[in-house]
């Protein structure tokens, strides 16, 4: 398989997200420059890209990805954005710029996440595109719905604050992380899956070891990521996972064993792409991003 | 019409918010724990009631709107979450107990509200009584997404807060309640509405009225009960409005024109069931309770 340039794509958020977030003149015009702000700052965008490049290994129309591909980066949006509140991780800085309740204030910041995620749902509920197809319809906000609440990535939250200062076990952290950061990362190849009319069972079976394994290698790579790394490199302030006492991988297995574990992780997920041949080379790309990135 | 008892659809919703909220025992069990002890804390269920009352008008099956009524009350317990925390309204005292933030601590109080709002559209999103009707679950859904999010009632959260200390005029305070409290009552009316199979445009119209009218008696009673309560009938902090120097309708209009504004907002919203003669009486029954409430 080859490597596919994700720059196209990248394009491809920006402008749908440009279009279906409310304009900063549009009232209340505080909320929707907060939540701007938040959305629009850049960042890798990798869980709509993760969206956009299922659909490709699927033959999908990216148009018809547009929806999902907005909503979870509302959805990821919105938990960076509460996470940094003072009564959570009380972060200054993300993305090398500051926080939303920073920039903004702490209510608005709590208020814009609360609406950027009854955006994802509202984005979902309403696009155009879905109106002739009010099952794939259901099955993308069912498969949304339970990725973000508390069974999903707002359980792994509550997990993950509960055990700092803890010590928890590799079974309990890798929990922890399914949950937290594996939920969405999942949902994203998982939505690009309910779009596929008649999506063999084989292939979206293999879709979802991809995108479980992805999803862990990612979080192991981030917690790598905040032991080598600078503050400049990293854009939120480095040593944070330590300074916050929590149970990390390298703490865990010590630094080298993480390392090693993101790579076995990241060949897995490979492996499972094996069903579709040359055709999955874009989720290809995303999985050596995930791995390799050094911020 | 006559009027009808509301304790069955009470016994209704607790039963069915009892069914689909995760068990306390579910991990994370203290995320579970908070969600359950701001939505079972009792309340007046006016919103899941209102669900009810509207499809009893229409002839509809109550089982069928069990998931909308579940809905409304997530999203309206997760508003209170939010806007009790120390950065927002800062209240200590909801329905006589302890709020959520002080019961639990603040974060996990916000992510029990984020959980809550996730709730509500994974109820939507996989209720199996929807199953076969995937055009009326697109309906429920996008009907709720919009009367919550940023032009609808985390919108009217910001007018409020906005407003605070500065002189505003009736037009505005209209439109900061017909957002705030407004919007998701009307998407009470409007969700009941969606589950009809085959609903007269007219008739749609008139319970729109309805409902936008009940709304607004909603709030101009709320601001009256602010001045006359006691905090012990009120439950909350009596004069709170006062105290955040928050406009009001007897602020703006006086104690008595208030009183009679609610009246007739009360009398154009009796006018509009009209089209449903003796059909209407369940929703006669909780426009005089939202009228005539003394908390």
């Amino acid at each position: 398989m080859t490597r596919s340039a994700p720059s196209d794509q990248t394009a491809r958020i920006d402008d749908a997200l440009e279009r279906l977030l409310p304009s900063s003149d549009t009232a209340p015009e505080r909320l929707h420059a907060a939540m701007r702000y938040s959305v629009l700052s850049g960042g890798k965008r990798i869980r709509p890209r993760l969206v956009y490049a299922t659909g490709a290994v699927l033959g999908l129309d990216p148009a018809a990805l547009d929806a999902p591909a907005v909503a979870v980066e509302c959805i990821h949006a919105y938990s960076l954005i509460h996470d940094d509140l003072p009564a959570m991780d009380d972060d200054a800085l993300r993305r090398g710029r500051a926080t939303t309740h920073i920039a903004y204030d702490e209510a608005t910041a709590i208020l814009a996440g609360d609406a950027l995620q009854a955006l994802a749902f509202e984005v979902l509920a309403t696009d155009p595109g879905l109106d002739a197809r009010p099952a794939v319809r259901a099955a993308l906000l069912a498969t949304l719905a339970r990725a973000v609440g508390s069974r999903g990535m707002v359980g792994g939250q509550v997990l993950d604050m509960l055990s700092e200062g803890r010590a928890i076990d590799r079974d309990a952290l890798e929990h922890v992380h399914a949950l937290k950061t594996g939920a969405l990362l999942r949902a994203c190849v998982l939505m690009a899956a309910d779009s596929h009319p008649d999506l063999d069972p084989a292939q979206r079976a293999a879709l979802d070891r991809f995108a479980t394994r992805i999803g862990l290698a990612f979080q192991v790579r981030d917690d790598v990521l905040d032991i080598d790394s600078s503050t400049a490199v990293l854009g939120k302030t480095q040593g944070a996972d330590a300074a916050h006492d929590k149970a990390t991988y390298p703490a865990l297995l010590g630094l080298e064993a993480a390392r090693a574990y993101a790579d076995r992780l990241h060949a897995e997920a490979i492996e499972a792409l094996a069903v579709f041949g040359a055709a999955g080379a874009p989720l290809l790309t995303i999985a050596d991003e995930i791995v390799r990135r050094d911020h």
